[in-house]
């Protein structure tokens, strides 16, 4: 398969927020369109916890990106006139430095040695990049989910480098519920004999431990409503049954399976850890001398877009007002959209009509 | 430590609804109050899955129960006036006969040997126990959460035998989330290396499984708006903090830790596996040719209550409404309310104004 990832090397000594360096980090992106003469046409997305910078497909990787309806040629965030790039989180595992990359320094791979992670060293990265690629003022920030409280981040610290902002599903900080439920992922993994305090390997790798810390992200990235409707009370017919106690029997518990067993061996599970407690920490807050509401009214931004969705159980609608109406307080000219997708959390991934049907407008108009 | 419970033997051959016969099976209960000389004032209480039959204290066990506050002289359900029971579910660890218990025909513990258990199982051995005390008619019958649904099945086996119900935080049927739910639980327990096929023992324990599960079941128990005001983003003091990488740093966490430990070594496995896929199992629809609306309308009372909660996610309030106009569809008088309590679906257990400002003039009105 043909790869569309570039990579951008980050400054050497690259600092980390709670303490640490890193050497010869790199992030991996990929781009869409192209940039003006002006360099005024870029666009940033920042990803969720798992998704790679493969958000859509172009002509150096056709495989369907994570966000392929809503990106590219006359879609809701058109490539003809824009020039988007998705970057692969710092920390993460698709060609971004993180706890599954070699530390240069000792030829071995960094596993739990790796620094601690905050959302803000990978907005600090994802900024070394857009102003590596010449561009000094991005049109406009995108941040879905965890990428939504990067995206915080990045405008908090960067002022003046980004015109508009999108917003989808995310946090302004860290809800308890978010924390206990993201906290029972990670001890499920630590929990698992072979995660082995971070010392792994294909034979020996943590399955059970991701298996049910994806599981339980399914769960919860859904919504009820979705799954009355979806899967009822269907059961599986009995030849797809295991014969074992205590076997699946309903179509919800295979569906659930089947996420988990795609996931995996898919993204490694310190990486894994590491952006799961990231988010955890995440707290706009701390960029207002401990008040979220000034943190937010000190982010400089000419428009903002604000999404949520009413089934999510994760990041609630709250928290969306929350960030609405302190970037209005900033100064900007917010429109919040409180979306009824049945899909929860998902409904930026799934509910296109939906997100698309504001994202398209909101970006023309720009 | 002094005992309430008493027990009661079940009919030989107790004969179960998926097959197998429990030989010499008993339930655990406790009472409170007096029944009248024309046996009119009893009170049946059929728990959720992890409570014992010690719902309030009594002259034999002054401890605590877990329904203290509804229960007693003077209280929502006033034992001056009612004869109230309180049985412990069959296949239950708490002096019922369950997996945890010997079977008889072989001196063994049953593990999952047991049979497969059915909350119309748990719902004809409670019906045998009023049968049993000389009760012809129960004047109440009241379940919450699991023993909501294990009223629905006694209701529609035995018409005629009760006059008033409460159903409180309960469901007709399993609804995919809560499948899905239970199941992760159960996974965790049947992962987790010292389940064993069910031959663990106090040495060789699954403590790890059944951890997970306790702290997911917390965490769907309550409701992220409680927690929000709650537990907030308070950290722990750095020395309540295990030196371990990735270790709980925030008070929820050690929230449900304390929940956990509370719980693990104090609720049988296989007694919590049987329970809970007995949950998934039930499904009014079955009591009325397939139709959910259909079996509840066939049952008869003459008054009921029915109690949810808006934010019980795992019980939600659309499942409450549906009991109450069913029930209404039956001929019963029926008062519908839904609280507001924010303690999710645990409310019943802990907003005791919310729920005994309800039941208490309900019981009242009898």
């Amino acid at each position: 398969m043909s790869d569309a990832r570039q990579y951008f090397k980050l400054s050497p000594d690259f600092t980390m927020k709670r303490g640490g360096v890193l050497q010869g980090a790199q992030l991996a992106y990929e781009t869409w369109g192209t940039l003006s003469a002006q360099r005024d046409n870029a666009v940033l997305i920042l990803t969720g916890l798992s998704p790679s910078a493969h958000a859509a497909s172009s002509a150096e990787d056709q495989t369907p990106g994570w966000w392929e309806e809503m990106l590219g040629p006359g879609k809701p965030i058109d490539t003809r006139r824009w020039h988007v790039i998705c970057v692969n989180t710092l920390g993460s595992c698709k060609g971004s430095t993180g706890p599954a990359s070699v530390n240069p320094e000792t030829g071995a791979t960094y596993r739990i040695d790796f620094p601690k992670l905050s959302l803000e060293d990978a907005a600090i990265a994802a900024h070394e990049l857009v102003r590596g690629l010449g561009i000094e003022r991005l049109a406009c920030l995108i941040g879905n989910s965890m990428g939504g409280m990067t995206a915080l981040a990045y405008l908090s610290l960067h002022p003046g480098s980004v015109r508009a902002h999108v917003s989808i599903s995310t946090a302004p900080q860290a809800q308890p519920f978010a924390i206990a439920i993201r906290s029972l992922q990670r001890e499920a993994i630590r929990l698992d004999p072979h995660w082995n305090l971070g010392n792994y390997d294909d034979e020996n790798y943590p399955e059970t431990g991701m298996s049910i810390a994806r599981k339980l992200g399914v769960i919860t990235y859904r919504s009820a409503m979705e799954w009355v409707g979806r899967f009822a009370r269907i059961r599986l017919d009995s030849d797809e049954r295991e014969d074992e106690p205590f076997a699946v029997e309903f179509q919800v518990e295979s569906y659930l399976a089947a996420h988990a067993r795609r996931f995996v061996r898919s993204f490694d599970p310190n990486c894994y850890l590491y952006l799961s407690r990231a988010s955890d920490w995440f707290d706009i807050s701390e960029h207002g001398q401990g008040n979220a509401r000034s943190a937010l009214a000190n982010i400089r931004l000419e428009r903002a877009l604000v999404i949520g969705v009413s089934t999510d159980i994760l990041f609630p609608l709250s928290q969306q007002e929350e960030i609405a109406e302190g970037l209005r307080a900033g100064g900007a000219d917010v429109e919040f959209v409180a979306l009824d997708s049945p899909q929860g959390h998902d409904a930026f991934l799934v509910d296109i009509d939906g997100f698309g049907g504001k994202i398209a407008p909101f970006m023309a108009s720009l």
